[in-house]
């Protein structure tokens, strides 16, 4: 796809050590979480906007693929350059916090800042970014964007469209263009910036975010209870939150989830409950805390739970949290691969949603360990597979069930992941005819030669 | 425009009783809050999203304008036919409050509700939507959302984007699309909902709207400050909320409106201040609504308050809000006409912002009052003629300056009312060619036959 033409033009206007075209530095982009591998055609670092602009327009001429990569963890296949072209990465020279504006509470980053990073720098501030999906040690913010990644803490502050005040992009003609501003209220023109948000680099490649920043909350604590029922569980996220507590967060584990971490670590967990729920509140003030503790104990053992134990201090904070955070890695106690998806309902049809997933599990035969976050609907399944050589098909059917059953209870074939490759064929079961060629119709508003990260999305 | 076989055609899609041609009612839909006057070719109300799909349909086919409206309370005329077509109002058939959802604090409404019974009825059970318009006993939650409006309460709890979960629209090619999801997490698909917000009916006529409720907070308590200069009160906004205070509401009145409003309404209000701030905070144990009054205070006393008064009842509390609901009205004392803007800029920029204002009234010798939503930068500034024949274009040019002041300071033309018609001609100071030639192919992806609302917003 790269003639030798392109190719000398790309190294020209980047410089060398800019642009690779050999198989070992191939080899290093060709990869994201998926552990699906496809090879692009070339590699390019931007120095600055002015290459993007430059590269975009040069590609838009030719018609040649560009697929906008941060730090490549993503789990749906975005960055995975699967029909050739460029991989644009940004992870190279647009790693910069611009500006930590304490007097607006605003920062203006690069995209390829990795959101820890962020994190930290803003909270030596006495300031606060909630949005903290589970990558958020390696992800950058440009990728947080792209797919607008949630967290742990969306229950109560929302996901990384809820802090996205402005951003500047470039559009694959080379126009630069500014969408959003630093202002809570801007009603002037079209909200672009909402549209890049999550469009999974298929409509513009963003050079710089306005991020929108707390004041970091004073105190926070933690609690776990410990339910025998499953159903039971998902009744008291959904009743508590409704009864005017908003937790930070509100996770969940199985029982499945709590017998795999405990058998790997060992940590006394009560490894014969349905399921447990662990919490976080924060606030300003003590009375604030024990208010929000209390009345979510309240709901909790009103709705089953038999044991409920606030954390007493860092240690046993951590302690409290240390399940929900490794049982990503123990599961595959259960088998070798695992399928896992994050489907994402309405609180209130948890309950329905674990029910279809054990209905599910039981038809196939394969053990579905659940955990995630309750507080806003999402679940992470994870189909596990002891044999994938013969089982992978069957998990697949299984992972299909589950979409259909989160899509017929309201909910969304993804809450955090996007769509990218993974999720592409299940696009249908989601949306119509009509709405899908409406994405396609806004798509080319934006690249109607179709080069930015083409055919993701199901497009 | 409307040839006698498509009035035959609506007549007998939605019957007489909703299709009206006779001058005296579109008289009734011809203005808005604008004043201007623009009659419409004919009004239609359709009964149900079967009837906007066909009527749509029909005129995209014959190339008839369509002007969607709900209450008509808009400040910059985008419910107005400033050239010609059908006006389609969703006030009479499309009214309803679907459901409350109190297990997932959702709402489904119709786009003809009106915002104040909306509240009410939330607030019946114990649940709270925060956008507050001014205009909220007459404005329409589909309004609201065409607008992306937002309201005093908007330092805290944002704007009405920040409430819209999932539409349901009708394209003007006919087809009906649902955008968004009743979860907090969704990440299938572009983000259409986002685009659909405060696209002023350029884009689809919205007939369904899900929205997000919270607990309504238990305790609420408000404060007023007394500042010699309108400096001070400015610098105490900013940096009060950068200590970490979130207030739902931070607004103000300068020293012109307090004296408006003391002038007809004799209330006791310091008449020498340079400004003064009003502030609402609310929480869900006293303690909360202590500490945050106490950092408050301190912080406006740090920035020149001379006097802070905390209300101690519900009459001081609305007594402390009088001046403030009542600035709008009681300026009218300086002018026979009053050119409204609602210019918005990061709130660090607020002093500076006031400054110019200063500047420009005394450079065009015009009086130009100020009060408003400091707690998001928002400011609402009213250019007052005493003799409109003469000094129109003088208080048009004043205009035009303060509006570049506030995109010199990063700030926005419009924080609340739009762009419509009165501010199309100002896009241009606010977006580069290349972002008007985006926002142009974004009308096209949904609208290629540019039927709806055409040549609002600059397009």
């Amino acid at each position: 796809m790269l003639t030798a033409a392109h190719t000398q033009y790309l190294n020209n206007l980047v410089g060398a050590e800019n642009f690779y075209t050999d198989p070992a530095h191939l080899q290093a982009y060709a990869y994201d979480a998926t552990r699906e591998r496809h090879l692009p055609d070339g590699v390019i670092f931007p120095r600055h906007e002015e290459d993007v602009r430059q590269i975009l327009a040069y590609c838009n001429e030719h018609q040649i693929i560009i697929v906008p990569r941060g730090a490549g963890s993503g789990f749906t296949g975005g960055a995975l350059s699967a029909h050739g072209g460029l991989v644009l990465s940004l992870e190279k020279h647009f790693d910069r916090i611009l500006e930590i504006d304490e007097k607006n509470l605003i920062a203006r980053v690069q995209p390829g800042v990795i959101n820890k990073h962020f994190q930290n720098e803003v909270e030596k501030r006495g300031l606060f970014y909630p949005p903290d999906p589970a990558s958020q040690d390696q992800s950058t913010l440009g990728g947080n964007v792209s797919e607008n990644a949630g967290g742990m803490r969306a229950a109560k502050y929302g996901i990384t469209k809820d802090y996205v005040m402005a951003l500047r992009a470039v559009l694959p003609n080379g126009d630069v263009i500014r969408a959003g501003k630093k202002t809570i209220k801007d009603v002037a023109g079209f909200n672009v910036a909402g549209i890049l948000i999550a469009s999974e680099g298929c409509l513009a490649v963003i050079t710089e975010i306005t991020l929108k920043l707390l004041a970091k909350p004073k105190l926070k604590q933690s609690a776990m209870g410990v339910f025998s029922s499953i159903q039971d569980a998902m009744e008291a996220v959904y009743k508590s939150m409704a009864s005017g507590v908003t937790p930070v967060a509100m996770e969940f584990l199985d029982n499945l989830s709590i017998r795999a971490v405990e058998e790997r670590f060992n940590k006394g967990l009560p490894t014969e409950a349905g399921a447990i729920l662990i919490t976080q509140v924060d606030g300003s003030v003590p009375e604030q805390i024990s208010w929000q503790l209390e009345q979510i104990e309240k709901h909790f053992r009103e709705n089953g739970c038999v044991d409920f134990r606030v954390a007493q201090n860092a240690q046993q904070e951590e302690d409290l949290w240390f399940a929900r955070r490794n049982a990503s890695q123990s599961i595959s106690v259960y088998g070798k691969k695992k399928l896992n998806e994050d489907v994402t309902v309405p609180r209130a049809s948890l309950p329905a949603l674990l029910q279809e997933v054990e209905r599910i599990s039981q038809a196939y035969n394969l053990p579905i360990p659940c955990f995630g976050h309750t507080g806003d609907g999402n679940v992470h399944v994870n189909i596990m597979l002891e044999d994938p050589a013969t089982q992978l098909e069957k998990g697949q059917q299984a992972m299909e069930e589950i979409f259909k059953s989160a899509i017929a209870l309201e909910g969304t074939l993804s809450g955090e992941h996007g769509i990218g490759l993974s999720k592409a064929r299940f696009m249908p079961l989601a949306f119509t005819p009509e709405e899908m060629a409406l994405f396609r119709r806004i798509k080319s508003a934006f690249d109607p030669n179709n080069i930015l990260n083409p055919f993701k999305m199901g497009l």
